[in-house]
């Protein structure tokens, strides 16, 4: 998603330089001789630089604003080793969505990480975050696309919108950090929680019968009245977090990796077994998943939620942290009314 | 929709009769010789009655249950014919999902438009209905399903629960009869809204370009965000309706007609256009969403509400009632933070 972001900063007629993290070498390599990432549809705008992270100062030079791309695994090393590079003046935007959980149930954004990292250092940076449905292909092929950049300060806001607004990357903006990067963080096991629906039918009525909706809807139903609840509990229960949430959980069902892991799971497979079929995907959405649900769990214990209200998170935490079987709790999906 | 709860209440054990309307009589005809809905994917279980529409005063007698599903066309007849033939103790279940508009702007459900005929015939009867993401070919594939019924009588809804509920048809209880079925109803616009961006992508990209998410992502979320305001307008606005809605708008975006008028429409036709190459199919979506459009433009010259919440919803309207060319308002679906 970062590398994809160069696509709409680029065409916009801003100088754009690529850094790869020490993982990266070979793609940047790719980069430099195709002018192509390996894993996106179409090569990039004529222009865009590319630079192993051995080079990073350098391609900090002069720069307006960094956009920090790693995946969750990377959030601690981003914040320990390049935001130490940037100048205070240069806002950061960073695409990894995520909460990190502590040990009294507290989910914490990553840019929240971030500060309180650069607190320790004495140091203080404008960290923003792009939140909503994006998937990096698609954005690379202009479809049309709506994301919230979120931040403390409006004008640093405007002026990133302004830095990357284009006529198919659609911006809005909120001050409410919090509410943002959960909506778009927590969507995650619902996702998956959708996928394991398409799995199990594929169990029931055979590999390759049609999709069917009904199941898929009734779970995406509880998961938006479950994300309100994690929301609620996160202090941030606001309509526009709600929906930027729905409307990822949307893409994320159809978004790749998270669908496959859930179609497998639905399918009968252990977590286990699933990861070793998905051999080498990166799985970040079930780290978030477990996260989430391990501080639900604190909070419940501590009375500050009700583990009922969570019926479809806990049966995700089931599969993925106690190695259960597929199993979806329809008949607690009620309604409050009754 | 209505055939289709054939499938349960006789899985249940039950007697059930299916009477056609008068415009059904061939769909009777060849459910008789085949014992098949001819729309439906499965034959009916053994021992399902089929009757034509004279044959409905036999057809009622002894029932403990009159599910209704005509379509929007059939509100009035189903009011005006076929409720007074039906005994004061018998409960009334209807599928048929809409709003009506008044001249004032006000939207009433179905259940509320038959009571106030049965009032003006001095009738009385317990009038429930059915709302949430359930498409017909899928529920007698058994596919797992959640459904919400409403009705003003918690004892009637459990007994009417008691008849219906299988395995794979999972039923939820709310007196909020106001709610469930405006939250149902007002998807269809909103369906009809996501499924605009595929055809605009199918112009833009190629009739059988892959599918792009971001696009009906976005569009979904803010689909999301205008329910929401609209549910709040009916006095209806809690989480439980929102969620019966979006899980709906979820389903109804896969669920055939809806879809296939909005990617003809994305894809540059007019309404008239659409219509004409849909020959024969009923839209009644489409009548929904114009009630529901008309009903906003009121409250709004009546100062109860501000159409630039629904930018949405006037896009579709445009499209429909006033024969505009597609167009999506991107920079429209904003953030209130900011």
């Amino acid at each position: 998603m970062g590398s994809a972001l160069a696509f709409p900063a680029r065409e916009n007629g801003h100088e754009v330089r690529l850094v790869g993290t020490h993982l990266d070498s070979e793609i940047i390599d790719c980069c430099r001789e195709t002018g192509k990432h390996p894993k996106l549809p179409l090569p990039f705008p004529e222009g865009v630089e590319f630079h192993k992270v051995e080079e990073v100062s350098r391609a900090l030079e002069g720069a307006d604003l960094v956009i920090g791309g790693v995946s969750s695994f990377g959030v601690d090393w981003f914040g320990d080793v390049i935001l130490p590079l940037i100048p205070e003046h240069v806002p950061v935007l960073s695409v990894t969505k995520g909460l990190m959980d502590l040990e009294d149930g507290t989910l914490i954004t990553y840019p929240e990480v971030w500060k309180r990292k650069l607190e320790k250092a004495g140091k203080k940076l404008s960290l923003n975050a792009v939140g909503g449905p994006c998937t990096s292909y698609e954005l690379v092929q202009h479809d049309q696309t709506e994301v919230a950049f979120c931040g403390d300060d409006p004008d640093v806001l405007m002026k990133l919108r302004d830095l990357m607004s284009t006529d198919y990357y659609h911006i809005s903006l909120s001050t409410d950090v919090t509410g943002v990067e959960s909506a778009v963080a927590l969507k995650n096991g619902y996702a998956l929680a959708v996928a394991l629906t398409i799995g199990l039918n594929k169990a029931e009525f055979g590999e390759d019968s049609p999709l069917h909706y009904n199941s898929q809807a009734a779970v995406f139903g509880q998961a938006v009245r479950e994300m309100k609840k994690l929301l609620d509990l996160q202090g941030a229960g606001s309509l526009d977090n709600l929906c930027v949430g729905a409307g990822d959980l949307y893409v994320t069902v159809y978004g790749g990796r998270t669908r496959l892991v859930g179609i497998l799971l639905g399918k009968g497979y252990t977590i286990d077994e699933a990861r070793e079929e998905l051999n080498g995907v990166t799985l970040e959405s079930l780290v978030v998943a477990e996260r989430v649900a391990r501080a639900v769990r604190k909070l419940a214990a501590a009375g500050r939620c009700d583990l009922g209200d969570f019926p479809l998170l806990m049966c995700v935490d089931g599969i993925i942290s106690e190695r259960k079987k597929c199993y979806i709790p329809w008949d607690s999906f009620r309604y409050t009314a009754l």
